[in-house]
């Protein structure tokens, strides 16, 4: 389709987002600024398990797409085309006009908690002023982009975490979303994997993409009687010398795969070359690589890396390296040497964020400008944790004595916690729940949002995914074993600063003074059944 | 980035691929022709429930993917400059020259079951025929987007049957894989959602998008202190005056926002204009559905549509039906009449099909062409569903007296079951269980797979998203109700010729004979522990 770049561009966003910016430009409010925040409400939760702490990620493509998108042509000439129930034009040509003026990001900015970091639940990861119409627009992309990648993230530092830090590959690119493959790969290598096999991706973010062959060349061989499984072997091997990492469960690893790949390395190494290894992909994955490992040792190959793969996760992983530890030894097997040689290959449970296939994250306003003065906004819900900090906020990251993460401390703009001696430490809605921590227990409080954009403009440096990388791990050493725990694990304090506190409980009250009460009990038709038209949930 | 369209062309592919590539052309095979079928495993599996069917969708997508994507100079040049382990170059001048020439698809032939049609497991959803290199480099891209595509269409098309056919959209962008969104819309449509907010692809794919507004235009409204929720809704009407549907829970349902609408509408109707309806977005949908049905009809307006949004799918949707028919008689409400005014915005759980969130397809080698002779492929595994049916297969639909779907009958290619007095119906995997039909019980047998692609070019008509919906609601017509059940459904016979029962027993034992026999005990060393290398599971 020739047109197919309108799907990419400023009409990638929800409809409803075009209906209202036509609404404020009648009403006057485009001339308004306000303020939005980005944050997610929950952890992600695996079902057995959950996360305890997330990796921020996506941001990128979302300045990216803000840089190519605005209101061309082509999009106005679309929107012009629009009809209603009653075949009258949706959208007017004064609007349209003023759109085609105004339809870019040229009056946003944005700080944001940089890509890479370890993120918490409502706390603002990126905040978004401008003029109410653009600021507006960019919801859906936003919260796309960035509810995906920190998920795929988020779920690539606890495999890579769960796997003691050994290699691992993203293999999930056959069962993403489309060209949503290209963003998981992204997100994976900031998250925590070391390499893709999705080449383009690769090749653009500069990473060298991994993997060798698949059954289906073994299964070529065999089918052809060209001395199957093999002859297969020995071809790769004689074409990648230096690169040969063999399947090795297209017929059966033990009795086959294994003893044929020593075959193939031995003649590698009788011509100076050094085999890489072996890929397991079926099969009591723990088991056969014991016995994979015993084989190779033997055979004087121990070096030689084993890479596992099927349907890997966190837990999987855990349970395999918790199987080694328990079986290798019976095998005459060391098993801490046979963990430190393997790698893992995750797709699908990588790609899908296996148990928790999205993250919540929601685009708030926060505040909007009247005259002068910023107002702030609140939206009140039954959900506590659904309502929003509201007004302009400021983030910081308190360290304790020991150089650990202790809490993430949102506070109104003009606050700095650096400059207290203690500081109280609200938390969000819970009004008991509060702690203090004071200044000599503090190693450092470090501030978390960073201007990424003025008015449009870049304003700071972009960072490799490399520098991403080691941002997260210096991140994920600096929080408590507890909060890394797979399973349980212990929650991260996020707390609200006194003044922040105080002006969310002033708004809270002002609103439901001027609401009618919820509390009351329903019509005499269905008595005994309380009154909450929002309370009640659905399974 | 500039060359950004590098992740999506040729590249779009896993690195093994192009690793392979080299491996067939040095050693010759990529003379030679293969046959590989996609086909998934299992129905999705979304945990308390399954699915019985499978909506097929995103061949169009991955055809478009073919005919733009091949090795062109970028692409070449990346590849060049690939190094392996001891800096040597991975690919050599020689192969690259020759996937200069012949780094297109031109040369492959695919028939295909059409989008929009119900499909099941073990059965060829698309054959793809042609030279081993290209055959075998589309796999990525094949998978990712029929495997993504099927998924979605099918958990759409479930949610609109528990919805009794009522309107549905899809709202699911921002909870969507990045651009993937723009695959879920696309697949969301065929499968049975009637709209989308996705207003980049609702334009490329000719469907009016759909959306009104957000929380926070009532928000802005009341930060403003300019009139609040009632002044929202006003400013609303008064733009969209004959496309009027309010979002009435940013405060509250009943108390503010069904009262609010009220006005509203009184107010349009006296201008002579037809209000559309609500938006529900939280609480207990089902009791709000009727207080706010009740509320619409006694202030006049009985037609008004009711939305309903926040995390539905299909067991949502049929619980607060359920729910409807229980307790809208209390309130003297006609429940079928609320239930046929109710539409459904559906987001989060669309999009990442929740509960199984990737469909088990694969792209498995069938047959391989020596000399003249196709040779079929087999490849074994402990697992019986997971080995694959060899050779060229054709697929059947049978259909019984009723015209219902009595079973999907895979044969060898030159078989016509229409010419049989009775059909032997063979389980793919189980010997014991067999069926027949008589000619004279079978109201058609319907040929599924149909030409897509003739070396490389377009040999049939490329249906449109609506008839594509025509198919899927003939098929889904067609299906006995106990296939389509939400919960634990009747499994659909998908079954053998008894030629291809033969061939398939025939390879196996063949190969059988070739690999050392598995059931062995293992060594002294872990006696009373049976010998299966790839049949223990983990997790």
């Amino acid at each position: 389709m020739k047109n197919e770049h309108l799907a990419d561009g400023v009409l990638f966003t929800d409809f409803y987002q075009l209906t209202m910016a036509q609404l404020y430009y009648r009403t006057g409010l485009y001339k308004k600024s306000a303020q939005f925040d980005y944050s997610f409400r929950h952890y992600p939760d695996y079902g057995e398990h959950r996360a305890g702490y997330c990796i921020h990620a996506g941001l990128e493509n979302f300045l990216r797409w803000m840089e190519k998108s605005r209101f061309g042509k082509e999009e106005l000439r679309y929107l012009r085309a629009l009809k209603g129930r009653t075949e009258h034009r949706l959208f007017a040509d004064d609007f349209l006009g003023w759109l085609k003026n105004n339809g870019g990001f040229e009056g946003i900015s944005i700080a944001a908690i940089p890509e890479g970091r370890v993120v918490h639940p409502a706390v603002p990861l990126v905040t978004v002023k401008g003029p109410l119409v653009p600021a507006q627009i960019l919801e859906s992309s936003l919260l796309n982009h960035i509810n995906f990648q920190t998920l795929i993230a988020t779920k690539a530092c606890r495999i890579k975490e769960s796997g003691c830090r050994q290699t691992m590959i993203d293999f999930g690119m056959r069962r993403a979303q489309g060209q949503g493959a290209n963003a998981a790969t992204r997100a994976a290598l900031i998250g925590g994997a070391d390499f893709s096999s999705n080449t383009g991706t690769s090749c653009l973010l500069g990473y060298p993409p991994k993997g060798t062959h698949a059954h289906s060349m073994v299964q070529a061989f065999m089918a052809l009687g060209t001395g199957g499984e093999l002859a297969a072997f020995r071809a790769y091997a004689d074409i990648y010398p230096d690169d040969c990492l063999l399947l090795v469960d297209t017929i059966d690893t033990l009795k086959s795969g294994i003893p044929n790949a020593v075959k193939v390395f031995d003649e590698l190494k009788r011509k100076g070359h050094k085999p890489i290894g072996v890929r397991l992909d079926s099969g009591d994955l723990a088991y056969l690589a014991i016995r994979s490992a015993k084989m190779l040792d033997e055979a004087g190959f121990p070096d030689t890396t084993i890479v596992l793969s099927n349907q890997l996760d966190e837990m999987v992983i855990w349970q395999i390296i918790a199987q080694i530890r328990q079986e290798a030894g019976a095998y005459g097997v060391n098993p801490e040497r046979l963990i430190a040689r393997l790698s893992y290959g995750v797709g699908t449970r990588l790609v899908t964020s296996y148990g928790d296939a999205a993250l919540d994250g929601v685009y708030k306003l926060a505040a909007i400008k009247d005259g002068a003065r910023w107002k702030a906004a609140i939206k009140l819900s039954e959900a506590p944790e659904k309502i929003i900090n509201p007004g302009g906020k400021s983030v910081w990251r308190v360290y304790d004595a020991r150089g650990k993460a202790f809490a993430d401390y949102v506070t109104l703009q003009d606050e700095d916690p650096r400059k207290e001696k203690v500081l109280f430490l609200h938390h969000p809605t819970e009004e008991q729940i509060q702690e203090t921590i004071r200044a000599c227990d503090i190693s450092k409080i470090e501030p978390l949002l960073t201007d990424v954009l003025k008015d449009g403009r870049r304003v700071c440096h972009q960072p490799t995914i490399e520098e991403m990388r080691r941002v997260r791990q210096g991140d994920i050493d600096r929080l408590d074993p507890g909060v890394r725990r797979l399973i349980n694990p212990h929650r991260y304090h996020v707390s609200l600063s006194q003044r922040l506190w105080d002006l969310k409980q002033q708004l809270i009250r002002q609103q439901k003074t001027k609401t009618p009460t919820r509390k009351k009990r329903r019509q005499a038709l269905l008595k005994g059944r309380p009154e909450t038209s929002k309370g009640r949930k659905i399974i």
